[in-house]
């Protein structure tokens, strides 16, 4: 940490937050796992460990912290769609299931996260995380799948069960990345290979959730 | 271990390390995770924990073992459902997802370790893994979806993207325990749910794939 005066010690430092919870998330992401040595993210960012214990407390502050971040901007996102009163259901839904084709390729750990922070976590975090991530997903699904429902666009569907059609369909392909390399001898981290998927996904799940036209 | 005689030594064996698999098969979906302490295992098998290292060598051992057990259960009856000449395609996709529940149901953890086993396996292991259970799962989905789609029952669609869609909605439900413990207050584990979670699934997936009526 420089001396050179408060505010660039605030700069620097918002900087170097930022840039370990880039870095952890890089590491998640290519390793295909949920877990970080703090000596990889220290070489890799070239950071000092003792900054994770200065602006997180200890990897499990760390990990929150990233969680966060990721589910932060997904909430934002969705809640940004379902405001779009203007906006039909069909073309709603659309970008939503790209949009999580896109998360899942950016932060494909992500699930992973959220569920080993659920259950590491003492009864009040864990009711935490789920109030302010999970219950708002649950609530924008309700909202602007039963908006569909009721205009008749969509075929009459459970919204919280189509929850986990959706997101499980993002997150598997994204997160079987060791798996496949094995069996096709390729990465699903390529952006052709997301665009396809994301082709597929959207087509499939259109087709699955759209109410036949009228006979 | 029993010194009555080489026979019903043999039996005792057997028996001991069925009871190891299926008492670390519970700890597992019960804890939500695709790890266990030997101790635990012990404990709630009555078995002492030196017979893992007689019958599996390691913990390792003991989780391939695991993997081998389940995943060969599902690829004998994907398999004997593709041979089934002359059922219909349609037919076969609903038996088949409605079987991807109740084996998610089943063994939650099943996706979480095989991933656990590819990424935590040397080279030849991991390729071991992906010849064995992947490849023949992939070949079975090119083979029965290929066939409705030549046939004009089903839209035309990767069979190998279709894969990850099927098993990702089916996973990604049980393996969410804790979390929607969190949110829901109920269990994902419950024999009503998975009955619901099955007909859901196999109603939308069925939406999604069939080809629409000729006009």
């Amino acid at each position: 940490m420089g001396a050179t005066g408060e505010s660039s010690d605030i700069v620097e430092q918002q900087g170097a937050r930022e840039l370990l919870l880039d870095t952890a998330s890089s590491i998640m992401r290519e390793g295909d796992q949920v877990d970080i040595s703090l000596s990889e993210l220290s070489l890799r960012s070239g950071l000092n460990s003792a900054l994770v214990k200065y602006y997180f407390g200890n990897k499990a502050g760390l990990l929150k912290a990233l969680l966060d971040r990721d589910m932060t901007t997904i909430v934002k996102s969705v809640d940004a769609l379902v405001e779009k009163d203007s906006m039909d259901p069909e073309v709603k839904l659309r970008r939503h299931i790209a949009a999580c084709i896109d998360t899942y390729y950016a932060y494909p750990y992500l699930n992973r996260l959220l569920m080993r922070l659920v259950r590491d976590s003492d009864e009040s975090e864990a009711q935490r995380i789920a109030d302010k991530y999970l219950t708002p997903l649950g609530q924008a699904y309700d909202k602007f799948i039963g908006a569909g429902i009721k205009k008749g666009v969509f075929r009459q569907i459970d919204p919280q069960l189509f929850y986990f059609t959706v997101t499980g369909a993002a997150d598997r392909f994204f997160s079987a990345r060791l798996v496949l390399r094995h069996c096709y001898g390729t990465d699903t981290l390529t952006e052709n290979l997301r665009d396809r998927y994301r082709e597929h996904t959207v087509d499939f799940i259109m087709a699955g959730i759209l109410a036949p036209p009228a006979a």
